[in-house]
């Protein structure tokens, strides 16, 4: 099949070997998937993953022992755990110690013609979502975990610092749950465009300290930082950004003002399905391009340009 | 009056002024005061504090237009805080922006003969408590805040990392609350003590991961590393190290995780009060020597050794 390889380099191969289905697993053609920043993070290093990359998806199955699965359109949630260790008897199988992830840890990906994932991953879509709504998904869930973890109140003050594509749908996702997030960025043209999609938004560096909640998606080590410098004491920092890059951290601060920090990453699809079903929020207002597979390399070119929100990949 | 300064050395002046109280202070005549990580740090450098240091004492109102504390042997909360501000308004006038810190922050402290608090921050002690174990209320506080911010199971695999005083003492808090925390260190004539006590110890270098709850007590900005090394996924790390000095951090664990980070300082005195009051447990074991204040060099010393835990001042 062809598929977009990661050994060190990005390139297309046209003579991927097909994925073969570990019992329980069903076989996805890939319909539509999208770049994120982690794809762009693993194309730098991060995880030092070696494979096809890719884990945002819709497509449907082709191949199947599972009939409720046949032939459905699907997205999958990314990690495939063991089932048996306690995170996973606890119901958090995203946090297996052995688990595989889709495109980042031991598992091609989704910027190929076809991947495999197990039956219990795949989630079958309603007629509600189109595909260009379906690819967003994955990181609408990640903005949904928010929920999972840290109890929100309307009243709160919340800024969400990064004008990337997790930080637009993590706004999205907020403010179609009556939330009136600050989205905080340093891209004017960007900030523009969220504007007018009726965020409130505001220059990173015009921030000034009293927020409730700070939300780090900046995909940056310093982000944290900056997020310490405006919550309000006893507040709670929600870390999105997995920059792996090591930066010198003053914490005391966290330590004076009793801040809480609260890593956040992958989310359960259901939220996020619902929500988009609902017609919550609409993320395909931030699709900038869209590539084949061929074109591979011009895509994350696109997604690695700064002015750019979501760049997808039609295999 | 005799007061050991601060003024970046650490001297005996005998002829201190006397404090003078402000309109709604009391002053207390400090009977004994403790030596604690945060008092070594300002001789270091710390907030960049000129004065009298110490903020844990117990000692005698001597001084007051509240017939209520008149006479009578009090602690103090540290935080004079300004009354009017949001996080006054709202509970918290530990955060109030404006405040003084005992010791620590624009507020002469407990190493003196006197001292002036708000009567609001003066609580009488009932006489179940001596005098020894009342000059641990205040570190005693800042175990009980963690009861405060995070909900603890008696289920719980809980570490506490650093076998100094806070470590010591929020251990023996924890056990008198019924929990089984491991305290953690470096120090095996501490470990052996505490196991003496009939803690659970163990060499930090031995820490296996899997810890539901870890609890930063080392003082240093590395305890994180190795709290973020051992707490299990999704699991709470409390952080009580005000260490100052910036320490390059990779975060990408915390997220990948899950982990929350939880900031603590300083707790209210009447949960530390009413466990002291039942004996639920007796930091007194904890006492390593007792200096005057014309000793104030030597008791600093004595208390910089890593072989003690707490050394006292008796004014």
């Amino acid at each position: 099949m062809r598929a977009l390889l990661f050994d060190g380099q990005l390139h297309l191969r046209t003579d991927y070997p097909d994925p073969v289905p570990m019992p329980g697993e069903s076989i996805v053609k890939v319909s539509l998937a999208g770049i994120c920043g982690t794809d762009l993070e693993i194309t730098r290093g991060y995880m030092e993953y070696r494979g096809v990359p890719g884990h945002e998806f819709v497509g449907r199955v082709v191949q199947s022992e599972n009939a409720t699965l046949t032939n459905r359109r699907v997205v999958g949630e990314i990690n495939a755990a063991c089932g048996k260790c306690n995170p996973c008897t606890d119901g958090m199988g995203r946090h297996c110690a052995t688990r595989t992830v889709l495109g980042i840890l031991g598992r091609d990906g989704a910027f190929a013609e076809y991947l495999r994932l197990p039956d219990a991953n795949l989630i079958p879509l309603p007629d509600a979502i189109a595909d260009e709504s379906a690819v967003f998904i994955e990181p609408s869930a990640a903005a949904f975990e928010i929920f999972d973890q840290v109890h929100l109140r309307h009243t709160d003050r919340i800024a969400v610092l990064g004008d990337g594509r997790l930080g637009a749908i993590v706004a999205l996702a907020l403010r179609g749950e009556q939330f009136a997030p600050v989205v905080a960025g340093r891209h004017p043209v960007k900030l523009k465009r969220l504007a007018a999609l009726g965020l409130q938004t505001q220059s990173a560096d015009e921030l000034t300290p009293g927020y409730d909640v700070v939300i780090d998606c900046t995909g940056r080590s310093e982000g944290l930082a900056l997020a310490i410098a405006i919550v309000r004491p006893r507040g709670t920092i929600i870390l999105k950004s997995t920059a792996a890059a090591g930066v010198v951290m003053n914490l005391a601060p966290v330590v004076i003002n009793e801040v809480s920090i609260v890593g956040s990453r992958c989310g359960r699809f259901r939220p996020a399905i619902d929500a988009l079903a609902a017609h919550k929020c609409d993320p395909r207002t931030l699709i900038d391009g869209e590539f084949s597979l061929a074109d591979g390399a011009a895509a994350f070119a696109a997604a690695a340009d700064k002015s750019k929100f979501k760049i997808l990949i039609r295999p």
